[in-house]
């Protein structure tokens, strides 16, 4: 692969000749703005090219491939594990320009979209007609369908609902090599041939850059229900959860707070601190009017049963006020110190009270403030290390904790992540949780889309000595 | 590839030095039991083969690999396009003694499973502890689980609960070349790596064999309703389900049977024909005891105003009666005529009544009898071919009709295929709905798993000049 000083000859004006020149830049503000995502860990492309069309992709791909200069696609940049940044140069290719919903066909329940729609927009769109796309990552509000897609987005409404890849019913995408492919299409059921789309969901832009995306809707949920429950112990609230599920109640969103998180919103709010609540759950019920109104008696009574104090909420205004302490949640953290590192580790249901006694361990072994929370339903749970990259003695500590927490998921049968995607932050530790043979597997994969390696360089698989230029 | 009659000298005794003589059978008997599935075109393997363990499928196919000797595995054979057909000859690997039930594990909602346990097996087993594992292809009472895994099996309740896929966490599974894998694992999410998991579901056996297989499972609905109605046509029933979807209801059930399927199922109870019947739906909601009132009123409501007369089980044994007639169906059909081509397209949801024009037209046209039924909710309709084989000139209009079929589905956007797979016996079709670019790229695909082409040759992609050799 060329490096960033060796672009050939002639290169940036084969790109202005495929999209123009008002969207070709070279300009320094432009390449230090595309080169960095919610990661905060970057480093500038050489070209950012603004394609408007498929043609145009394909047509960018084929003139980096043949050339040899990496190719980056970027969505709206906020992964956290820095999917979107041009690790080894070249080109970054931003779709920021296929923005619009081509179409939203309410009797076949689905929705034709460009990669760059904002997932917020798109649930706006489709609710008023009735409708429902559920997956909700927490950045909604700037996220786009195409980089939901790249990384596989969840969110809160995932136990229920499931993530991202349960509604990706098809996509147009460009090969690195510059063809377009169709995958899956219209239809919900489709056996024919192997699963491209479900390869393509989830492969962080090694593989392929999404130029369509066909999405599943459902019906909209006629009724919803939000309650919150406060418990003295995590334990406790884990044990209102089993009891919950067990009775036959799967929430719409099942979220717990711990205690560090709690107090983090008290004192947000200058709130006096209520030491004896160690666990928060918010759970949101939907369906039939009357079957949430048994679902929140089922809920209540599970709750209650493990000591928990329930509130509900009794109309739209009570709804967002609950829901706000936890959407807030990463902000105020975020504030508590000067770098926030956020894992987003996710083990079997039935071990997530383990989980949380590793993270217990983990924050008196190295001295570390780590808040937790997440999709308890799912045994999804942010562990966030506070932390200050000036003290590199703690720097330190935050490593070895990372590095535990990791080995300790894997050891209860988890995942290093389940939502954020590896991107490169989280690359060093493949080899945790993926034999050699499986990754060895997926690189044939990546070399049988991309024979020249020209996609999403030094992402997802670990350093080899030839990616020795790939260092941020 | 090696040709049947030249298998390398003490090829099979290196089998019996893996399995045991006692689980390698070459007589004639095994040789035509293992040589056919559920779609009746069959062709011997030279040696059927029968493991125990993984580290011996492992052995198998490490030793086909190095012999070049083609390998096909098994599961119970219910397929409906000859995906567990030999076509080359070669080792069949029958799945029949790793059909064990490994775990079932309440609190991480999950089941651990051999490849062998029969889909029916495995769910009334969950259905005891308070689960619920959701695919129910027709053939569930035979039919096991690494086989719908291997076609991503569907089945009625599809359009509320989705395909075999949606159930799939993890898999373990040998490839060709004898290396063992795990994907997925015991998370209900995980977003590091490619998704192999959900690439290997539906692979129909052509990527590598499946070992073990991790299910997601839900808590068991604590109640359910089983509705009937008849409309006079089939557009007014398609109207009753626009408008229950509309209405917030997701039926776990939505299967419709046309006016050819009632009249053979009213001869074959001797009863009077109704003949201003010309559809019926049958429609199953479930859920919370107090939700299945609110749905059924809703389904009722939408029914009746598309002059729907509706039937509501009362009890288990109604419930029975009801699905019965559904379940016979196929049965039914096959006594018409010495054949029944069994054809599984699916279209988008609001494209199903140009499907029904389609089939009036194609019966006319090719005066053949099509009686046709399926899961209306998914747009995923069986079109079944009555036919006589022996009548050589109706045999070449049923062929006119399936291919004209094929390509009108694919012109409604909609895919030749949405359960039974492509086996062989639509492999020569797979061009109809995918681009010679898909195609290719899956054929690169294929070799990342397989470099000898030893896996279930002749499968899924149309034939080349090297597969000259696998007519069947």
């Amino acid at each position: 692969m060329v490096s960033s000083s060796t672009l050939p000859n002639g290169f940036i004006e084969s790109l202005e000749s495929i999209v123009g020149a008002d969207h070709v830049r070279t300009d320094d503000l432009s390449r230090d703005a595309y080169g960095v995502d919610a990661l905060q860990r970057g480093r500038r492309p050489d070209i950012v090219v603004l394609p408007g069309r498929t043609t145009e992709v394909a047509n960018i791909a084929r003139a980096c491939d043949q050339a040899l200069v990496p190719l980056t696609a970027r969505g709206a940049g906020t992964g956290y594990t820095g999917g979107a940044v041009p690790l080894a140069g070249g080109v970054v290719l931003s779709l920021e320009r296929m923005n619009q919903i081509i179409e939203i066909d309410t009797a076949s329940l689905l929705a034709i979209v460009e990669p760059n729609v904002v997932t917020a927009d798109l649930q706006a769109a489709v609710e008023q007609l009735g409708l429902f796309y559920p997956p909700d990552p927490a950045s909604l509000s700037r996220s786009v369908i195409g980089g939901n897609v790249a990384e596989c987005a969840g969110g809160p409404r995932a136990f229920k609902y499931g993530t991202t890849k349960r509604y990706v019913l098809g996509l147009e995408a460009v090969l690195p090599t510059g063809q377009v492919i169709r995958t899956g299409g219209k239809s919900v059921k489709n056996v024919v041939g192997y699963d491209l789309t479900q390869l393509l969901v989830g492969s962080e832009g090694t593989l392929a850059i999404v130029t369509q995306v066909i999405l599943r809707l459902i019906p909209r949920p006629p009724a919803r229900a939000t309650l919150r429950a406060t418990f003295p112990s995590i334990s406790r609230a884990l044990e209102a959860v089993g009891t919950m599920v067990a009775d036959g109640v799967v929430p719409a969103a099942l979220e717990l707070m711990d205690a560090d998180c709690i107090r983090a919103i008290e004192r947000h709010h200058g709130a006096e601190t209520s030491s004896e609540v160690a666990a928060v759950l918010l759970i949101e019920v939907d369906g039939m009017p009357t079957s949430i109104i048994e679902e929140g008696e089922r809920v209540t009574h599970a709750c209650t049963a493990a000591d928990g104090l329930i509130t509900a909420a009794s109309d739209e205004t009570e709804r967002d006020r609950l829901w706000s302490d936890r959407r807030d949640l990463s902000l105020v953290l975020r504030a508590l110190a000067p770098r926030k590192i956020n894992h987003d580790v996710v083990v079997p249901k039935g071990r997530i009270l383990h989980l949380f006694e590793v993270i217990d361990r983990l924050k008196t072994v190295y001295r570390l403030p780590m808040p937790s929370f997440g999709h308890v339903g799912d045994g999804n749970i942010h562990v966030n290390i506070l932390i200050d990259p000036a003290d590199a003695e703690a720097m330190r500590r935050a490593e070895h904790a990372e590095r535990q927490l990791f080995e300790e998921v894997v050891a209860l049968d988890g995942s290093i992540s389940g939502e954020h995607g590896v991107g490169f932050s989280k690359a060093q530790f493949l080899g945790l949780e993926l034999s050699s043979e499986t990754i060895a597997l997926m690189r044939r994969l990546k070399q049988a889309f991309d024979p020249n390696g020209i996609l999403n360089p030094g992402k997802i698989f670990p350093k080899t000595d030839k990616d020795a230029d790939q260092v941020p």
